[in-house]
């Protein structure tokens, strides 16, 4: 293990972080909040922790696929805990598990809360908790790597453990370059959705809090009613096409710009994710059409909202969706399973997944008929090995495996099996709300500290699909050869 | 496609049905009921249809995979189909599609029923009930084969399509001969239970029927209140014995009775069940001790039994487990996604896929660390083929798709999401009872007739291991070539 090196990388991270605070900070300057001390407290901390750290000697520069794994893992669970200071100093959240679980639900896009009442919180501590969706969004070490180049090495493992989906896609050769690329791509998204929100009737704090949790696919509100407080269709119409929009791979924004419209059109992660959001909306219209609303035009607004929502897992919500017909609940329960794009802000599954499942299925079947027949498996024209296919499967069943076993504990707390389920599965899936007692009207705040420790680590197991955080039961791991 | 053969053997299928129905058409006689009518008229039909059919002239002896395919789906649906004759012509269930459940329900040995009153029921029609679970507890096409050589051709395609389990073992060369050894055990087992349950206290008839039930792991029983009818510790630890054995694969005592002891102990499949059996069982002890019941043996014998009787896909309750803690009741619904052994009378996903799968999931870890480490899977000291993982992995993914998509089905009834999720994964996996409205002293006659059949198909997609119905679906299999 170079030690050496993951200190170097973690005490960048955590200067990163001090830097990240002075929004916030601004913000509670500006509205003449008493929080401001507790963004002040947290800098120095960071700053003492974090200068030395970044300045320690290294021996060597060889960073192997299990530093670039650990300085993920602590990287992601650092910037977490140090993220949670400023809701213990200013008050707002007291208890460090609490400000755990709300800071990881940020940095992990999931935008699961334990807070009931959120509108009663300062500004400054608003902006940061939706600011730490928009810094998860897109990865918090990849912003370490466009930024401190210097160690770019093993950059690639770091790239890929952060990056959703089961190919880590470089745009151009470098990952630094990549990561910069991405980045800008992200902040012009960030930037027109902030337009349209204030354009839309919107406060400007207002429009950067709901763009910074839209495009991040987390799903913080300003709000307790989240976007139902807005009686705003445009408002509701923009934060659903930017949902829809960040929920896409990202290089596919890339290959936009750089005109290449056939690959764009021709995505067949893309064509099944907008056909999964039109058959689920319509199912949904349908369901709800005339029984919870008479105008079919509110009826569909509200379910493609929701379907957004819930497919590229942001979480935002509308109405009290928990209290819809079984049918349309289910569906969106289904697509609490499915997830954004791979290479997207969004969580869950991922729609390429489930494509090449389908695609292996569809061989399986055809075995029967052909039983010596090699069919081979393509995604986009691009044979997949079976190596991919294997770690494709794998990661499914130890998703259902991990959701499964999770719902179990959760359980003990002696909630019904709807509610437990749909935590787990929310919190997993990078989401937010669930059904029942974690519905849209509700928050986690009840569950014990174990459970709530329980979902801290579901989310980062989510955000960092799965794999990542098991290797630290491998002895191998641990071994120095 | 050689139809010729596959109305040969459809029609002896039918001519074996119509034997089946002598022993309730002498119970029938024997207990003086009415209902012996409605098995002579069945027996009548099934002659006259099938007598001609098994004498059709065959051109070519060649069966190709689809034929054999074919036969199995068709045949699985026949035998149901006429199956449900002596419950509608007897007057007991009138409604057919109603009788097709429950038969499709006893030959799939799931074990769902209709029936709100069962304990009303003429005898015969009782016997019959428990009957259809022996009968395809072993599969019935494995019968047809062992009885008509003749039509032995394609035998290990329809061998396969019938067995549970991922690798269709073949314990002597010849299918002919292994389907014989299977029945010889099966039959073992079924008069050794019989014989425990008539000297535990049960009538010689109620021994009978508990036994088909329980070797077939179909869980019908002739009490409305299952083996709950029944205070007598005996009888529930023989249940319990004998579900758990009959979850276990047969070949294993074919190894026994040859004496080859370590094939047994070292089985892995076998060793993972029964550690699956017992950390549930005292789970759950630990969840209802104090709380549900105060004495310790009495809550230990419900656990084991509960857990037995789901994990091996039985069915069989001694209580209304629907209202233990939410603890106990995850984890019964977690084992619904367990199932018996391969090569077992037990449905579901089966151990051994979760097995293999955990193995996958293992090796991908550790890719992790190693890279371009090639680490073969092994069971039993067998290295899997790549194939055979993919075939795994694909299963539990349809698997898992299927239980979904039907449960989003289901919820059109307007049934809350644990009742039509629960109603969806008992029948899937070939249990019987589920949670909330379909919980053990539930049934399921409220469900609308589309419900209904989607519930029969699924239960003969689970018994049949959900390929074999897929490729009515594929334009190929219908093409001749």
């Amino acid at each position: 293990m170079n030690y050496g090196i993951i200190i170097k990388v973690l005490g960048s991270l955590l200067l990163i972080e001090s830097v990240a605070f002075i929004p916030p900070l601004l913000i509670s300057l500006v509205y003449g909040e008493k929080s401001f001390l507790a963004f002040i407290y947290s800098i120095l901390i960071l700053i003492v922790l974090g200068f030395p750290m970044s300045r320690v000697n290294i021996l060597s520069k060889r960073v192997k696929a299990k530093d670039a794994l650990l300085i993920v893992s602590l990287g992601w669970v650092f910037v977490s805990f140090f993220g949670s200071l400023p809701y213990v100093f200013s008050g707002s959240i007291p208890s460090l598990v609490d400000a755990f679980f709300e800071t990881v639900s940020g940095f992990t896009t999931t935008g699961s809360s334990i807070l009931g009442d959120i509108e009663i919180l300062p500004k400054g501590i608003l902006f940061w908790r939706s600011f730490t969706i928009w810094l998860g969004g897109m990865g918090i070490l990849a912003l370490t790597l466009a930024i401190f180049p210097a160690i770019g090495v093993g950059g690639y493992q770091i790239f890929k453990a952060e990056t959703t989906g089961p190919i880590a896609e470089k745009i151009v050769p470098r990952i630094k370059d990549t990561a910069k690329i991405l980045y800008v791509i992200y902040a012009g998204l960030t930037i027109i959705q902030v337009v349209l929100l204030w354009a839309g009737g919107m406060t400007f704090f207002e429009s950067l809090i709901h763009t910074f949790s839209t495009v991040g696919t987390g799903g913080f509100s300003s709000r307790n009613t989240s976007i139902g407080a807005y009686n705003n269709s445009f408002i509701v119409y923009v934060i659903s096409i930017f949902m829809i929009l960040c929920g896409i791979n990202f290089s596919l924004f890339y290959d936009l710009l750089k005109g290449r419209w056939k690959n764009v059109l021709m995505n067949s992660e893309l064509r099944l994710y907008l056909g999964v959001i039109t058959v689920s909306t319509l199912l949904i219209t349908f369901n709800l059409y005339g029984k919870v609303y008479n105008s079919i035009f509110e009826t569909f607004k509200h379910a493609l909202f929701q379907v957004s929502s819930i497919i590229t897992t942001t979480g935002f919500t509308t109405v009290d969706f928990n209290k819809w017909p079984e049918f349309s609940k289910s569906i969106l329960f289904l697509l609490m399973f499915v997830g954004g794009c791979a290479g997207s802000t969004g969580g869950g599954i991922k729609v390429i997944r489930l494509l090449i499942m389908g695609k292996v299925v569809k061989k399986e079947i055809l075995k029967l008929l052909h039983p010596k027949a090699f069919v081979p498996i393509k995604i986009n024209d691009k044979v997949l090995s079976l190596d991919t296919i294997i770690s494709v499967s794998s990661f499914f069943f130890l998703y259902m495996v991990i959701f499964i076993i999770s719902t179990v504990f959760i359980s003990l707390e002696g909630v019904d099996l709807l509610s437990s389920a749909s935590a787990v599965a929310t919190t997993l899936g990078n989401i937010g709300p669930g059904f029942e007692l974690v519905g849209p009207t509700q928050n986690f705040g009840f569950f014990s500290t174990p459970s709530k420790i329980l979902f801290s680590l579901l989310m980062l197991l989510g955000r960092l699909e799965l794999y990542t955080f098991f290797l630290f039961f491998v002895p191998d791991f641990w071994k120095n050869n």
